[in-house]
Order: C-alpha cells, then structure tokens, then sequence
C-alpha cells in the first residue's frame, strides 16, 4: 500500500482498495467518454480518499461529453460524489476512515484569500477556482476519487439518511437553492422561476424554503411542471403552448415578480426573466450561457430600474453540505423523486446517452460503482 | 354628516355611520376598562375612516389594563383591526369607500426621515413612535376607528380570505415573523423559539418559513407546545419539567443554535436565549421586558463572541401587511387555530378576563363589534 | 392669491409670488428648449410650492433636448432645485415658509407599496416612478416649482451650507455616492470609476468616503482626471490614449477590481466594468444606457463567476438629502469645484449650449433664476 | 536542524535560528510575566515558523499578567506579530522562506464549519475558537512563533510599508475598524465612539472610513482626544469633566446617534452607549467586559426600539490583514502615531509596566526582539 497511501495515521482495511487500479468514466474526444482503468490516486498530506458509492451526472458533464466545455484527454468526468472515506491525508483531522461522506461539487481549500472573504466558489480568485472535480483534477464517476482540501471538503452523512437521499447535495440542490438564496427573498416574495430541470426544481425548493409566498414556474415539458408543484410551485406555465413573459405579467396583474431566477442558460430566458421582473427586482442567475447575452434596455429600464442582477456557482465546503442534509433529515423538503434512473458504472455510457437525450422523463440518474 | 367628514370625495352612504357615536372599549383606571358612548372621529385630509368589523385582544392590551403600560384615561383601546373602508380622507387616493381593509397595529407615516430610513416602527424618530393605535392614538376596539396616514396603511384584504383569517396580520403575524426575519435565519439553521403564545407560536411559523431546517420550541404549557408541533416545531421542551438550557444543549449536542428568539419578555428567557447561542449567532428579542435585563458574561464571551442582538417592535404599513396576507392566501401557514375564542365587542370585558387569566387554553380571541 | 393657494395656514406674504406667472425653461420640440411665462402652480394639500434660488442642468436633460428621453411638449425641464418654500399644502407639517431646502430629483412619496418596500425611486411600482421632476411633471429650471409628496421631499439646508455647496445634492451626489453605496464597497475593496463626468466624479468620492482603498478612474479628458485625484482617485487611466481593461489588469496585477462603477452609459464602458472585474466581484452601475447592452460570456463566466450587477437610480427623500448635506457640512467631501460656469435663468439656453457640447472644462452650470 | 524543521521543502539558512532556543515572554503567575529561553517550536506541515522583527502589547496581555484573563503557567503571550517567515510546514504553498509577513491576532483555520460559514473568529464553533496566539498555544513576544493553518494566515506585507506601520493590523486595527463595520455605518450617519485608548481611536478611524459624517468621541485623557481629532473625531467629549449622555444628546440635538462604538468594555461605557443610541440603531461593542452587564430598559425601550447590540472578535486570516495593510499603502490613514513608545524585547518587563499604568501618554509600545 505504500505507493497508494503516503501516510498510515488512519486507515482502515476495510476501506482500502484491494486493487491498485480502479474504473473511471474519462473525457475521450468531443463525442466520446469512456470506462477506463486508472491508477487509485495517491493520498497527499491535505487530501482524503473517498470510495464512491453513488454519483450522479451534471448537464454539465454532457457539455464536457459533447466538447462544448473543454477538459483534458483522458480527465474523470463527475462532481457529485456519495461515498465512504477509505484514507485520510496526514494533515486532516476529526474524520475517520470509513465514515460516509459527501463533498460538494465545488471544494474551496477555505484559506486563500477568496475564500477568506467568502467567495468560495471562486477560489484562489479564478473564476470558477473552487470547481475541480471533473473540470481541473479527476472527479467522481469512478471507484475512488481523491477529495482535495478534505479538511474543508468532507461532510459526514447523518446516520438518518441514505445515499439517495444525499445525491442532489453536492450540486443540484446547492446550486438551486443558492439560486433562492442570492435572490434575497423575502416572505410574502412572488418568485419566477425558469426551467424546470433539476437546477430549476431545486431553485422552485429553495424558494419555497425562504418564505415565498407565490411561485411560478416555466418549462416546456409537462412532467417537469408536474413535479415542480410537488416541490412547492403555485402556478406553472407551459412555455411550449404559452409566452412566458406574457403568462406571467398576466398573473401578476402587469406587476411583475420580485425575484426571478434563470435555471436554464439561453439568452432567451435571461431576458424573459428580466422582462418579468418588477422595478428593484433581483434576477439571480444559475445558468451556464453561451451565444450572445443581451440585457433588453426597455426590460432593464435604461438602467435605471434597480435592478440587481446575481449569479450563483453552487455553494461547496463542508458546512454547506452540512445544512443541505440537514433539510433532508428534517424532512423540509424530499428530492427522492428527482432520482427517475439508477444505473451501475459500468452502464454509465448508457445513461449518458438516455440523460443526454433527455429521454423517458429522466430528471437524475443514480449511478452506482 | 358635515361634522364627521370634511371631504365628501369618495363616500359610500352604506359605509357611513347611521348614527354620530359609537361602542368603544376604553381605558378608565388600572384595572378597568369599560366600553363606552364615544363620538365616530372625524376625518382629516390623511386619515381614513375604518368601520371595524373584527379586532382581538394583544398581550400589551392586558398590560395596559393592568395600568402597567400607561396610556390616558378614556383612550380606546386595541391595534388589530380588520374591516372596511367608511370614509377617505381628500388626501388619500387608490381607495374606494366599501373596500375591506387591515391597518397593522403600527402605523408609520412613511415620510418622516426614520420612515424614509427603512425604520417604520419607529416613525418619527421616538421609541415605538410608529405604535399609534391604543397607544397615543384611539384604537380599535370599537365600532370605528380613525386610521393616521391612510396612504401608507390602508391594507386590502384578498377576496379569498375571510376576517377571521388575516386578524393575526397587524400584530402577532407580523411580529412573530419580524422576529425570524431580523434573526436572519439561513437555510439549514437550528433555531430555537422560548414561549409559545401567539407572538412565540408565529415565531415558530416564521423560522419555518425561512427555512430553518431544525426548530425547538419551549413553553409551559403543553397546549401551546402541541400547536407549535403544528406550526413546523420539531422539537419541544417543556419548561415546566425540563430545564431548557441543558435540553437545548443536548438537543444540539452542545453546539447550541443559530437563532433564538425570544417572545416572552422576561429576563430569564433573554438569558436562556443568549445561553443556548453559538458564537456568532443572534438572539432575535420579541418580547417586552420589565424588570433588570442583564447579559450574562459568559454566554456573553464577555463581549467576544461575534454575537448579535436585535429587537424588532411589530413592522406595520400596507406593503407589510399585503405580503403577509400573501402568505396567508397562496396557504404557506394557516393561522386560524390561534382563535380560540370569540365575543362580540359587548361582551369584550368578559373576553379580556379569559384572556388574561390565560383560561381554558385560550391563544387569542376575535371579537366582532 | 386664491387661485394660487388653497391653504393659507402657514403663508408668509414675503416668499410669495408678486405675480401670477414665472419663468421656466420648457422643452418646444427635439432640438428647441425655450423660456416661456408660465401660470405659477396652484398647490395642492400635500404640495410645496418652492421659490427657486439656485439649479443646475443635468445630462438628461440634455438627452431631453434632443429629442433623445421624450417628454411632453411645454413640460418644464429640471430635476435639481435649491430654494425657499414659498407655499405650504394643507396636509404638510413640520416646514415653515421662508425655509431654505432643497429638494431631490427623485420626489418619491413614501407610502406606496415600493417606497414602503425601501425602492423608493421607484415609487409607484413603474420604472423609474419616482422621477418627476421635469419627466411625468414640470421641474426647477424655473423660478418656482411644486414639490410633490413635499412631506417626504422637502430638506432644510443647514445654515452653514450656501446654496451652491448643496446644488449637487438632489442628484449628481447622490447618483454618484449611491454607486459606490450599491457596490457595497468594503474596508480595503480596489475599486475602479468608469468616466469622470459630474456622477462619475461623484462616484468616486463616494467610494473614498466608503473605504475602498485603491480607486482607479477611467476619463479621456485631462481635466476631469485632475479633478478626480482631488476627489479621492489614486490612479488615472486616460481612455484617450490608453486601453482601461488592460491597464486596469495591469495595476491590479491581473486580480481586477472588487468593484467596477459605470458611470457613463455605453454599452462599451459597462462590458470594460465587468472585464476588469474579478470573480465575486459587483459592477455597479450608473449610466443610462441606449443601443445594445451586452453581456461578454467571457468575463461574465458564462454565468458562473458570482457577479452581481447591480444598477442604482438617484435616491432620493428629505433623509437622503439630510445625510448628504451632513457630510457636506462636516467637510467630508466639497463638490464646490464641480461647479465650473453660472448663469442666470434668462441666459439658460447658452448654458444649454455650453454644458451640451461640453466646451471650456465644464462640470456643472449653476443657473441662478 | 531534524528537530525543528520536519521539512525542508522550502528552507533558506538565512532566516533560521542558529540555536535551538530563544527568548520568549511567558506567564509566570498572576502579577508575574518574565523572559524565559524557551525551545524554538517544531514545525508541522500546516504551520509556519516566523521570525518576529516587531510586536506590541495588547491590554488583553495586561489582563493576562495580572490573572485576570487566566492562561497556562509558562504559555509565551502576545498576539500583534510582524516577522519573517523562517520555515514552511510541507503542505503550506505559495510562500517563501524570508519573506515579511504578518499574521492576525486571531489564526482561523478558515476550514471548520464556523470559519466555511464566515465567522472565523469563533473557529471551531468555541467562544473566541480563533483567538489562538498568547491564549492556547505560544505568543508573539518571542524571537520565534509558530503560525497555526498558515496557509490562511500568513499576510506578507507591501514593500512600501515598515514593519511598524503595519503593527497595528494585527489587532487593534482589525478590532476598531471591525467596530465600524459590524456597526453598518453608513454615509451620513452619526457615531459616536466612548473611549479613545488604542481601539477606540482605530474605531474613530474606521468610522471616518466607511463614510460617517459626524463622529463624536468619549474619554477622559485630553491627549486622547487630541490624537482623536487627528484621527477623524468631529466632536470630542471629556468625560472626566462632562456626562458623555447629556453632552451627546444635546450635540445632536436630542436626535441620538445612528451608531454607538464601546472600546472601552465597562458596563457603564456600555450603558451610555446605549443611552444615546436613536430608536433603530447600533450598539456596536468592542470592549471585554466584566462585573454584571445590564441593558437599561428605558434605553432598550423595552426591547421594542428595533435596536441592534452586536459585538466584534478581531477579525483575523491574511485576506483581512492584506485589505489593513492596503488602507495604509494608499494613505487612507496613518496609526503611526499610536505607536508612541520602543523598547527592545530584553526590556519588554519594563514596557509592560509603563503600558499597564498607562503612564507617559502611552498608547502603543512597540517590542523590538
């Protein structure tokens, strides 16, 4: 185990690999992703190894699959890690190997000088810093997946809840929420939110969470709609049939939301949740753009509307893990239904295909190594 | 009608008093207050004419018939009204005489620099300058009552909810929900809520509806625990058994909690609240003191511990109130089980003699002139 | 005088108008303003009428001019009045005539639902409801203008302060101070101004007095640079001959800004605000904009670098106007020197001129009616 | 070298110990602190060893050697070092051997819950958790000390600045400056600041930071206050002469202040600050207290003045210390003159004796090792 584990202080036998290599889904081409047998990667004195036991995967590893958001050849896709810890860095304290764990898909080391001031997701101050998993070092969809600044990073999992239970913290449910929350909302707050993918369930979630006593939603399938009102939307508005913005203004009596949030990444519903917003609104933004994003100056008032317009990268480190599973074990909000497919990694090729074709009314895909 | 109304703008004779006076419950001497023959007050250009058409009974009311909170001989009491619109000043417009109407027990003016500053409550500058009604103004506890600034406080009142309904709105509801809010709840947060009258009962439904993810809730009395169950508590500790200090404690495995609010008034729950806070948590203080209030050093840190205070006096005006009966309308929290009890304002001695001996489990009482 | 006061509860003769009629300054026709003789306002219960000593032209009002921001023909134009009260509403307490006051260009009322929300210029729920002054009502080039919802409008000048000491107060100042403000510029935040104009200078200032420690600003004028090293400004990038985001990146050693003011009003200036600015960080934003206002996906971090774009319409209020003559008074800031030209009110159309073309150093013309 | 250093990634000669022990000022015995060799401390990978060119006494060490403040027998105290790095533990990154630097009073770990959540004094979820130096582990006034989570702590200091210039960053900078921002001063608010030892004056400073436009300081030493003026002090009170309530009440005219400082931590100071707060204002406490702590209730307003008590720990970590230090390269303000006594580190007994009696106009002593 020498070459595997630099330090001894707490390991656990039956945590280890028995193996010194391990299946991993890694970024091939544009187009291709493959399982590959990758070396287990070596424990520095900061870091922890964790054993995947569940994962799921991101939109966002799909625009890795298809190229539109380059990684290096050969890089472990996935950010969204459900395991144990099967090896402890010399310098992490307080953990135990064998404990259940997540960490979030963003992993801030916690003392660089944006962390320190509270950007996290940003850290070491270039955008989007605190994301590595699967962007910058190898991430999750595999059997192991070395955890930097564990420290910071590692959360145990109440005794209370499962696996499946936990499977949105890292990301999905982080990032919408975080899309409520950089919204400011108030109680008493008509909310607008856009899209329902899972981003945007979490965000119609979070915004119930923060007291807002009405929320509509917009999306193009019906299924969606349909979970959304389980999670806490009043109104909902077929995009596919219907304006959106017209819907909305109509619903508002023509005064618009106070907060509107953006879970999808087209230009087109960043300006309809501009053009629904009330003079001094918050647009609070989660989605990842490409083309052209323009601000509607009639929307935007010229610039003189008040408006405040926010962007949320999903909130990691381990206390924000921490209160996510708190809501999960009390039982305020249950994203059990997100989780529509189950697939083992070694299938993981099968449920990109079917998530990225967004077919058979896929939400998340449970994937289990 | 010359005498009553100066303006003749906007009246609706079916709105207007058929008679010059009216039944209003008013302060004699401590210890007694006794319904009386008063003139209908007449309408200046700002104020708006309210025909009361159901009010309640306020903790601070007992204090004051108590003589303990000092107000004139012959003031009419109360400052939760719900009913509807008589009479317009010539200043006020977006009205209709007819329209049924919430003032909040605190009336700010909105145009004094306090108002202008975001602090309603405390409207022209003096302590709890904003709490007008019953207080240095005639109250509500009558047939009619005269509503200052009327722009800034005529609240309507959705189709869809009854009177009995939004008769939380002016006070309790928006005090107990000022002191989740002021705390600052996160989502994810342990909050504790010491008492569980109806200020402490919507305490609890507020940190609920900000998205605490965990709420301990102390009271003596079980009643008033098994409604908090309702209201989103998740853990109870009674005080008449238990010492809440140590339950907290151990509830939260000595990390102690987030927020605690107080909503009791009595030195010994300020303490309680500032024991079971972690550093750099905030006591949220509802109640009204009497006696010494004293900050105990060591759950003080001596000053050290990154700890916040705030108190928060009932927040009032028409925006307030319309956001609350949001909540109310699109059924976030139901607030109906806190009328126990209902008098028509002929029998309002009576009602406050059940009140104030807190008798036969009584929360609050609408009475109906 | 009839026709002229409805009230005369508080008239002192010596402030009043000898005459029926005044002078103002009206807009004709894209390209024509033109002094007219215009009935002096009748006042109504909630108005002042104010005796104009001292105004000044904004750049709006330029845009008015031209054609560029539509008004209605005869309206009188000019948002920025010092003066004396010459006339009080029924319904407005507090004020003497014969005070010497200023008002702000934004007259919100206080007691709308926005106003009592804290989005005070956008009183009345519509984009920008809050500014009347020479847009929805006539306005201050003029020798007399009504103040609307005077009770929240009407700010006495502390009698060390001499008109011109304050002419900056109703909007450039707080424009200015209110971009440094919605920035929420912290102890030790490097910030950078884009264009030096009147509000960008002020913006600058505003920043100073906020604590930022490093301020960078961005002009191609010579002059207005100077100006702004006066003001608080501890690097100057002349956009004349130098390109802003690299030079900005260059000072800053490639970190950027923490926060970006756009003062200006260029899709070009507020794409360099959010280049220049880091991850996490806030473009605060000034400028009125036309043309197409683009969001660059690089520096925006195709939505994922925890920007805040946020825009700030002059605040405005008596409390607003207080604090700024405060820290006038108390020698925080001088903007004596923004004044560069004074004319009387009957030569306004050549100070049009002037400040149009913005000949022979101008900052600010001080019209004296 | 093998017992000091258990890495030698990064060491250069140049700044190591040439003996193996080195002076240190330990706790004896209350009433008792003397100069010890002590061994140079190990260390370990998230560590660093710094050479301290420069230190200070706190009033907190005074509290410590007179058994007040209880700490080990033999603890070396102090907490205000500037230094040189002389080692890296093998997981700190991004530094080098030799270079200058300072570290916070308070070392947060920035990776415990408390410090992901923001509150990083209270590191570890323990009442004042990241006060670490001279409290829990081995002080600055020492030729050597061990910085705890380097990573976060170690702030090299700008060229441009001399080590005693940035000797006040450490903490009373932090603290005082802290006092403003905790208090949300905001532009055109007045402060007032009771006590103008070392953190009091840094408050006044910090106050005239962030933009108050009137500051009013207490104390009872003339040259306190004159040193106050020089530091941002509009008006100044002489408590030995004057009642600070009275005199604070009338300068602003009955009003009371937006914002109170405490810097002083006696529960009389505490009370006034209270007593002169404006009904929604801030207590904003930075003094240690001890004895019986009580809030006045007609001050409090019977918990009903929507007042906020917040106390202020140092913030620590380098990010912090870089924005101190960023204020002073640009010349926001200047605490050399706080320094007004030297004494080498050989005579440290002697400047505590001098400090603690505050004898000679002293306010800082700077230790030279």
């Amino acid at each position: 185990m020498a070459t595997l584990i630099r330090t001894n202080r707490d390991v656990d036998e039956a945590f280890l690999p028995t193996a010194r290599t391990m299946k991993a889904l890694v970024f091939a081409k544009p187009g291709v992703v493959e399982l590959r047998e990758k070396p287990i990667p070596a424990v520095g004195p900061t870091d922890a190894l964790m054993r995947v036991t569940l994962t799921t995967i991101c939109g966002t590893d799909v625009h890795i699959l298809k190229g539109e958001y380059p990684v290096r050849e050969g890089l472990t896709i996935g950010h969204e890690p459900v395991g144990v810890i099967a090896a402890l860095g010399s310098a992490v304290t307080g953990y135990r190997v064998g404990q259940r764990v997540i960490a979030g898909a963003i992993t801030p080391c916690g003392q660089c000088g944006p962390c320190l001031d509270g950007v996290h997701s940003q850290c070491g101050g270039k955008a989007m810093g605190g994301w590595r998993f699967g962007n910058t070092i190898d991430g999750c969809q595999a059997e192991f997946v070395l955890v930097p600044s564990a420290q910071a990073n590692l959360a145990p999992i109440p005794d209370t809840l499962t696996d499946e239970q936990v499977l949105m913290c890292p990301d999905i449910m982080s990032t919408g929420f975080g899309g409520a929350e950089s919204g400011k909302i108030r109680i008493g707050d008509t909310v607008a939110v856009f899209a329902q993918g899972p981003i945007g369930l979490c965000a119609t979630a979070g915004a119930r969470l923060r007291g807002a006593s009405r929320i509509i939603v917009v999306d193009r399938l019906a299924g969606r709609l349909a979970v959304a009102r389980t999670l806490g939307a009043d109104d909902v508005v077929d995009a596919s049939t219907t304006d959106p913005v017209e819907a909305i203004m109509t619903l508002t009596k023509g005064r618009g939301v106070d907060v509107a949030i953006e879970a999808l990444g087209l230009p087109q519903t960043f300006e309809s949740a501009l053009r629904v917003l009330r003079p001094g609104g918050t647009l609070s933004s989660l989605g990842v753009y490409s083309g052209k994003l323009t601000l509607p100056l009639d929307a935007f008032a010229a610039g003189l509307g008040d408006h405040t317009i926010v962007t949320t990268l999903c909130p990691g480190g381990h206390e924000r893990m921490r209160r996510l599973m708190s809501t999960l074990e009390h039982g305020r909000v249950d994203l059990r239904p997100l989780v529509t497919h189950r697939y083992p990694l070694d299938r993981i090729v099968e449920a990109y295909d079917l998530f990225g074709a967004q077919r058979d009314g896929v939400l998340k895909v449970a994937i289990t190594p």
